[in-house]
C-alpha cells in the first residue's frame, strides 16, 4: 500500500455538487507550470466515466463524447491560476467561496466535470478540454500546444469558454501585449553619482508615460471593450553602491479587437518613442462571433443580453482555428486574480443547471 | 603532483612590479562574497615572508611585522570588488591598465603586498591588513568583522586606507545609508486595470523626488563634501497579467561628515515623508582626521593638499575604533565602479616609493 497522498494521488467525486467540487479544484494548488497533480486527478476521474474517450497531451486532457450526433461542441477550460496571494485553502463563508482559482476559473471547471460525468447522452457530441499554462506567456499556452500537436482533437461547430463571464454571455476578446521598455544610464560609484547616469531616475519618465495614459474605449460590432496600457513588471540595480546602467518596465497592453496584433505593437512603439521597445509577447483579440448562428443558438438558450470581453481569453484561439466561441462561466472577472477572489456557489449551480439543459436537448 | 590549478592553487609573485602585481591580481576576480582563491594566494606570498607574522580570519589575513618599534602604523585594502562588468581579464594600454578592480583598489593592494615582502626592517612596527566584502552591505564587512573578533589585532597610531585618492591625502569621509521605499498598490487583474492601483506607477512618484532632490555640498574642517541621494534597485512585479500591489526602490544616501547615522535616517524619512521608508543599512562617516599628529606627519611626507574623501571607507571604522585613519591610494576615485576602470601605473609605482621611503624611515 503506497505511503498516504503517494502515487495513488489526489481523488475527485464528480458526483460531488459543483461548489464543493470547485473548492476541491481550488485547493489542489496549480499554478502555471504546476498543474501535473490536478491533471492527473482530472484524468483518473475522466477515465473512470465509461461514455468518455480521454487522451492526455502534458498537463492537458481532452475527453470527447462519441455518439455520432451531427453537431459538436467544445467545452473548455484552463487548469492553471495566477500565484497565490496568500489566499489558500478555500474558505466558504455565506454562500461565498473564497481562494485563488475560484472565479477564474475552477468553478468553471467544475461545472465541465459534472457535465463530463452526468450527461451521458447530450443532443450534441461534446468535446471536454482541460488545459495548462492560461496564465503566463501564450508560448507556453497548453491549448496552444494541442492545436499544434492535434488540431482534429478541437474540430467542432461551435466552442464555449467556461472563463469567469458572471454567468452572461461574452462576445470576442480584447488581446494582450507584453513588451519590455529600456532606459539607460551610465555606470558609476554611487558616491559620485554625477559621473554617470541613473538608469532608474530615466525610467521615471517610463512610469510617467504610463500614468498619464489615456485608454481607448472603443465600440466594436455593438459592444463596448476598455483598453489598458500597464506596467506589470520593473526591475533594474546593479549592487548597493552603484549607479545603474540598466532599468527595464515591462508593460502589458490590453487592446480592443478592432486593432491588430502588429497595430498594436506599433501603438505600443509610439508611446514609448523615446525608449528601447522589445515586444516580447502577443496574442491578438477577437471580434465579437456572435453573428455566427451556433452561437447565437447558444445566447437564445442561456438568455441575457450578451456583452463585450475585456480579458483575453482562448476565444482568439478558437476563432483563429475557425472556431466560432463565446465566454460564459460562473466566476465574477472583476474578482480574477485579486487577493479576494471569489465565487458564489449559487452562481456555479446555475450555470450548471443552464448548460446541463442546454446539453440535453 | 596534484593536477595544474588544483590545491596548489594561484600564486603570487610579490617581485614582480607593482604595476606586473596589480594586473595579476585584477585577473583573479573577487567580487564580494567570492574572495577565497585570491585571499589563499595573499595569504601563500605573505606566509613565505620570514620577518612576517601571519593571521588568517576568514578571508581577512592580517601580517605583521614584530620589530617592537615605539609607533605602529596599518596598511589596509580590501581584497572584494564590485561585479565584474565584462572588463575582465586586464588590459594594458599605453600605460593604462584597464579592468575591473584596477582602481578601486587592487592597485593599493599590490602596493601594500610590495612593502610587505620587502621593507623588511621598517622604521614603526607595520600592521597590513586585507580584507574582505567591503563593497557590501556592512554586516558583512572583513574588518568589521576583524575588530569584533580581534581588535588587538588593528591597535596602531595611525591607519592608512589604500583606497583609490589618485595620490592625494583624502580626510574623513562621507557617510552611506540605504533605505528601502516601499510603493503599495491593490491587485487586479491587468485587463480590469481600473479596479486595482497600479504600485510601480505609484513608484513613479519616488523616482521624481530623486530626479528633483537638491543634494548639499556642505564644508566641514575646511574640506568640501558633496552629498547624493540615488536609486541603486528597484523590483515589482507578481506576473505578466497582474497589476501588482508592491513595488521597492532602493536608495543609496551618502552623506557628509557633518550628519550623524540618525540624521541621515532622519533626513531620508523626511524625504519621502508620503512613503514607508525601512533604513536597512547605515554607516556613519568620519570627519576629517588631519589635526591628528600621526595624520600630519604623514601628510607632510606625502605632499600636496589634502581633500574630503567623498565615497565611504574604513576610515570610518578605524576612527571609531580610536585610531586616527587617512586615505592614500594610486587609484582614480572617479573610476570606481565604472565599466572603463583603469589605473595608470606609473601612479601605482609612485605610490609604493613614496610609502617605502616613508616606511624606511
Amino acid at each position: 500500500m503506497p505511503p498516504p497522498g503517494y502515487a495513488a494521488g489526489v481523488q475527485l467525486d464528480l458526483s460531488a455538487s459543483a461548489g464543493d467540487l470547485t473548492a476541491r479544484l481550488v485547493d489542489i494548488e496549480s499554478v502555471s507550470g504546476s498543474e501535473g497533480p490536478l491533471a492527473d486527478a482530472i484524468e483518473a476521474a475522466l477515465r473512470d466515466c465509461g461514455h468518455l474517450s480521454v487522451v492526455r497531451d502534458g498537463n492537458a486532457i481532452v475527453a470527447r463524447t462519441e455518439l455520432g450526433r451531427p453537431q459538436r461542441v467544445v467545452l473548455a477550460g484552463h487548469i492553471d491560476t495566477v500565484p497565490v496571494a496568500g489566499n489558500l485553502p478555500s474558505n466558504l463563508d455565506r454562500g461565498l467561496l473564497y481562494g485563488c482559482g475560484t472565479s477564474d476559473m475552477k468553478s468553471g471547471v467544475a461545472v465541465q466535470l459534472r457535465l463530463a460525468a452526468e450527461v451521458t447522452a447530450p443532443a450534441v457530441d461534446v468535446t471536454y478540454v482541460f488545459y495548462d499554462c492560461e496564465e503566463v506567456e501564450s508560448e507556453r499556452n497548453g491549448l496552444r500546444r494541442l492545436a499544434r500537436n492535434d488540431p482534429a482533437s478541437l474540430a467542432a461547430d461551435f466552442a464555449i469558454l467556461l472563463e469567469p463571464t458572471g454567468g452572461v454571455v461574452e462576445g470576442g476578446c480584447q488581446g494582450t501585449l507584453r513588451a519590455e521598455i529600456r532606459a539607460e544610464g551610465e555606470r558609476a560609484h554611487s558616491a559620485r553619482a554625477w559621473r554617470g547616469r541613473n538608469a532608474i531616475h530615466e525610467a521615471a519618465g517610463i512610469l510617467n508615460v504610463l500614468r498619464s495614459y489615456q485608454a481607448r474605449s472603443p465600440v466594436v460590432d455593438g459592444l463596448q471593450y476598455r483598453e489598458g496600457l500597464n506596467a506589470v513588471g520593473i526591475m533594474g540595480g546593479v549592487a548597493g553602491n552603484v549607479i545603474p546602467d540598466e532599468c527595464f518596465v515591462t508593460v502589458n497592453y490590453r487592446f480592443a479587437p478592432d486593432r491588430s496584433a502588429e497595430q498594436a505593437a506599433e501603438h505600443v512603439r509610439e508611446v514609448f518613442g523615446g525608449w528601447h521597445v522589445t515586444v516580447t509577447d502577443v496574442a491578438g483579440g477577437a471580434r465579437p462571433g456572435l453573428s455566427s448562428q451556433a452561437a447565437a443558438s447558444f445566447v437564445a438558450a442561456m438568455g441575457g443580453t450578451p456583452r463585450a470581453k475585456l480579458g483575453w481569453t482562448d476565444v482568439a484561439r478558437f476563432d483563429s482555428l475557425g472556431v466560432p466561441a463565446v465566454n460564459y462561466g460562473p466566476g465574477d472577472p472583476m474578482l480574477a486574480h485579486s487577493r479576494g477572489e471569489h465565487v458564489a456557489v449559487a452562481a456555479v449551480r446555475e450555470c450548471e443547471t443552464r448548460m446541463r439543459a442546454w446539453l440535453s436537448g
